[in-house]
């Protein structure tokens, strides 16, 4: 492993709308273009955008399945890696990763959000859940407006 | 293992203030009173406040820690499950769980909230995160705002 | 969880012929004379032969699953553990005990024998695996020749 | 992924001897000619000597981390994937794989065998364990003289 490698988790849900598809791509190619290693869950949705994207661009894609089938990996994923593992594989799909763009997204992806902050790892987010506690909003996950400047935000040294 | 058996997973932050504690024993008290089994993490502040009061009322607790040795487990716990899988072992928690209550937390009860509503089990907060997207608060995770309307909640039939 | 609990897994195959169920359930029995708590894969064949045994003198029996339904576990399991992690598993059911009594089994078994050994823990086989390498037979599986010889051997100090 | 990548796993101790650092280099060097992706537990010894091995010959090597940190990874491996999950990863690098080649090995290889074997994949020995049960031995691994013929056995049709 290169000692410049950068890998970076896409995460969402397995289902979403071509809006969200059309972000997922964008944040995919361009993080291929940042020459960073995607890692995502492997599946459909903006796991599949994600990859379709940063394929488009040249990059390289790990999926970390939950079931024990690669085949069950998306067509844009180069490294399947089955785990057999259910939703415990959420947490290797995390600490796979050196930074974090969650995209939209379900309770799948907020387990992903805060296992990625409980181990102390940027979390940049793109319409995707807001925190609060105690009636206060939490500041945790950084905010993005655009594909663009999620992935800027990522790679600020 | 009796059919009637219920499994309760109480989540929260390994430290908390007085006041939390006091919330967690309460719950874990009335979780034993209702004959079902506590589960946790097994670590120290909610954990070990919720399992100590479950044994002040003769419940049995589980621990399923993140470390490797079954010594990490608080002196409240019954049985102690070291799994050596660090972050990896809050699938495991609320995996063993039919219901979540969740007190106050950190980053690590968020991410298992998400699984918990990821798995479609019932998830009760006792302050602790709230959730919205798009600026619209999600009704995931049912507040209580006592211990007893929170084990209430996990016993509706 | 008391300083003196110790724990001792039973491991061996899902089905097994009515032999080896006698050596499995008398080995459950010793062990829970010896008042130590029972961990297992929670299944059928040895599993639940040990499970039974332990019950049938009082015991503690904890099952740890493949997979993600307590409704699988045998039912002389108190705890159930539904891992929903496949083979993984097998990992937890050897990190969870003190020492290992391997009865018969097929390559499930094998995989725990090696994972104990792997994490220095005690391992007891009766009518079990026999290991060499180069045309040399490996010591490190101790070898039982009754239930009794087999649950002595693990509680030498 | 590519329909016809195929994974094969090597599995063998963290620290070895030149003779089966040798035979390590050139199973993987032979698997990376077969346009293989060679999938190991990422670490030393015979699994840092397969993946010198692959990319001598151009290929892809995947090491799936007992801890983590992708910067245990040895220097031969393209793509770290760090579980934090201690030995419990042994399960993901066999299924992560088609076909397993056992290259001497202490017990993790052995417990790796055991999985792949309950997992109904292939498993190649070169030097490796040898089973019996009851005095008679085990046909599980096939057994192979040489690298060149733990390959070609791998990609038999």
């Amino acid at each position: 492993m290169s000692s410049v490698d950068r890998y970076v988790a896409i995460i969402g849900a397995s289902r979403c709308d071509e809006k969200i598809e059309r972000i997922a791509f964008e944040v995919g190619k361009l993080i291929a273009e940042k020459k960073a290693i995607l890692v995502c869950g492997g599946l459909g949705g903006v796991m599949e955008a994600a990859c379709r994207g940063a394929k488009a661009a040249g990059g390289l894609t790990v999926g970390i399945l939950p079931t024990g089938k690669k085949t069950d990996a998306n067509p844009y994923v180069d490294i399947a890696i089955p785990t057999g593992m259910g939703e415990a594989r959420n947490a290797l799909v995390v600490k796979a990763a050196d930074a974090i763009i969650a995209i939209s997204g379900e309770f799948g992806t907020l387990s992903e959000i805060g296992l990625a902050l409980k181990m102390g790892k940027p979390v940049v987010g793109l319409e995707t859940w807001e925190l609060s506690k105690e009636g206060k909003v939490s500041g945790a996950i950084v905010v993005a407006k655009t594909p663009f400047e999620a992935v800027e935000r990522i790679f600020l040294p």
